[in-house]
């Protein structure tokens, strides 16, 4: 389903720290957006140590790749190798670029700082390549052009591993030298489909056959927690068509189609119907208020959260009657809705969402086992409803499967108003 | 400090959207924490798309490794070829493992689904390997012990690629393989010292020079959001002389020495002193009581939240003096100090943290810019403590931020009682 792109592009990042996992890669990601906005894939991303572990996965990837990205080990340390092992395996000898130099000798000056012997070497450049300034850092980058001696038919690219370094030398010099290697104009468009309430398998069973009988079309599924992305890559037409299968199938179920959120819809929902939105939460703890109050200009449609985890706050912030606490039990239709309803009245909010539930690990009952949650929906001169969830997992994906049933509910009640 | 591994360890990511960009690899991180605690390491990490691109991948690695770990490819849709690729290229028959398609029956009925027949290639296993179950999803793992039918020297695991099915399956069933593979007995011992309100770079000035004069110690540092995580590997000996040197530093700003998070931390806290906490959010939305109750057990200490978004909410629910927010505004010492005591009063909690602050994009001004916050903590019988913030972030790490010095400033005041 992935079909390899017209120019095949591998990235290397080196960096010891990576694979430690003291630091996340998050070049793989940065890279694969960018090139996709260029019509472009990556075939492959390899993470190495610093030092001599670059020669083996270079030499590879040159015999594979029309281009190599490598990122880091162009510094001045002992383990930043990445310039001399390229020279060394594309057999080009490293020389001094004098434009390079200066360049260097004018950062450490511009900040009053006295450059160390240990930077000369980063103005060391393989002969017939080019030099990548670097505006905001020291390591200038370099770009080996493909066949320059006949040793490898691959274009290489090294650049800096720091992003603040990295991210504007590569908007400056890479795209124009790919867009000559691949000669790709057309760029493919892609859309994100996100679902919510149907597994993956669901999808495969739906519509994988029909998908895939769509000329130049790419898709892919990635599974969240309580959510399914559909990616759909190809030309406009193929795209159409992909999303008129899908949709004829899951609308119902459709988050979204520019990849937000359940919760930034829920917000843009809330901001077209001219409502605010209030929580009562005990099983999920404020995680549905939090995840609201991650969008943006969120505060116009959210004003109160109640987080009622004792009974006592059930009673005291949402006046829940002690009599359904006693009867029911703090997890059961009654509460949920009596939360719900407290909620509406207390915020003086157009909808109220609330949950109640057994988290685990404790808690749970033969009747009420762990991962029951019940959910009152109460709606400003609308009736309230209720639905009943169980998500048996872990505590904090219990919590986040509840939290988005619940504010799937809210979606769907106000795609109703 | 990188030591190169007594067993070779390769770690091959599949999947499209992870080169796409649609979504970032944890896993390389994850993974490199995981093994640098059993004292081992990845020599390489690799990243390929959907489908047939493992094939190249895990036969090169088959090579290099002792120990290969493939991630994803094991879900039910036609892009899934992880299991049947690697059984092609060591040689291997699938066959229908009973144990394990009757384990997939009993996710679906115990959910109430259907299972469809796509699923039923997940039940396949090579002849001879192990099935690895997985308790969080459909897609059981397998392992290849090394030298099964001569093709191949190193040992292959494949796991799923989601978290919540990747992690309890990897801690479950790795280690045990990987220590027998390695051949080492007595793992090295490990202590991961959590700390915050310290930077790494205090570390590297601090401590780095003693540290690395250690026989045998191995460390590292892994930097979140107000955290810093220091790593220590190696005989108690070692361990012990590098906490003494840490501590005597650092003690102040220790979260914890078992790698328990700030909120676990203050959960526990609260039990020793038997006190209740309550919390009243603005700006974190109800991200302290989110984390709050992350931890089990946590409903013994926690029972009131207010996620008071409005300055409407916060006058209803806490009783802040509207003068308060007319003359200072709602990001303010007086409104955050209000906020806490009205807290402490409504729930009769021993203790409430407060906080009110400006996320951004939009609402700074000249005097109060984007990243701005205010934090008020009142204590039964005691006096009330107010503490600025700056965390001049993007939204979500601005959240976080907050409630990372908030939940501090709570575990400071706790140890004082």
């Amino acid at each position: 389903m992935f079909q390899s792109p017209g120019v095949k592009i591998e990235v290397i990042n080196t960096g010891t720290e990576l694979l430690l996992g003291n630091t996340l890669n998050t070049h793989g990601a940065w890279f694969g957006r960018e090139l996709f906005q260029l019509g472009l894939r990556i075939s492959r991303q390899t993470t190495v140590p610093d030092g001599d572990a670059i020669r083996e996965a270079l030499a590879e990837s040159l015999v594979r790749a029309d281009a190599v990205i490598v990122t880091g080990g162009l510094g001045p340390t002992s383990d930043d190798l990445t310039r001399e092992i390229t020279a060394e395996v594309l057999g080009l000898e490293l020389i001094t670029d004098e434009a390079a130099l200066r360049s260097l000798e004018g950062f450490f000056t511009s900040r009053g700082r006295t450059m160390v012997a240990a930077n000369l070497k980063q103005a060391l450049c393989p002969v017939g390549a080019d030099i990548l300034p670097n505006a905001n850092g020291t390591a200038p980058g370099i770009y080996v052009p493909p066949r320059l001696n006949g040793r490898s038919n691959a274009a290489v690219f090294l650049l800096p591993g720091p992003p603040r370094e990295l991210y504007p030398m590569f908007h400056a010099e890479v795209p124009p030298r790919l867009r000559a290697l691949s000669g790709v104009e057309k760029i493919n468009e892609a859309l994100v489909l996100k679902f919510t309430g149907v597994g993956e398998s669901d999808f495969h069973h739906g519509i994988d056959a029909r998908l895939s009988e769509i000329p130049g079309l790419e898709y892919g599924y990635c599974a969240h927690i309580g959510e399914v992305d559909l990616r759909l890559i190809g030309d406009a037409e193929a795209i159409r068509e992909a999303r008129e299968i899908t949709l004829a199938h899951f609308e119902p179920h459709l988050i979204s189609e520019n990849g937000a959120s359940l919760e930034k819809t829920v917000v843009r929902l809330l901001k077209q119907r001219g409502m605010t939105l209030a929580t009562a939460e005990s099983c999920t703890g404020g995680l549905i208020s939090n995840r609201i109050t991650n969008v943006p200009g969120s505060s116009e449609v959210f004003t109160h959260g109640y987080v009622t985890y004792a009974n006592e706050a059930k009673r005291a912030m949402l006046g829940v009657p002690a009599a359904d606490l006693e009867t029911h039990g703090a997890v059961s239709e009654q509460v949920a809705r009596a939360m719900a309803e407290g909620a509406l009245r207390e915020s003086g909010a157009g909808i109220a969402v609330a949950v109640t539930g057994i988290a685990g690990p404790g808690g749970g009952t033969e009747e009420k086992p762990v991962g029951t949650a019940w959910c009152g929906l109460a709606v400003k001169g609308g009736e309230t409803r209720t639905f009943k969830f169980y998500h048996p997992r872990g505590r904090k994906d219990f919590k986040q499967s509840v939290s988005q049933s619940a504010l799937e509910a809210v979606r769907r009640r106000l795609k109703e108003l």
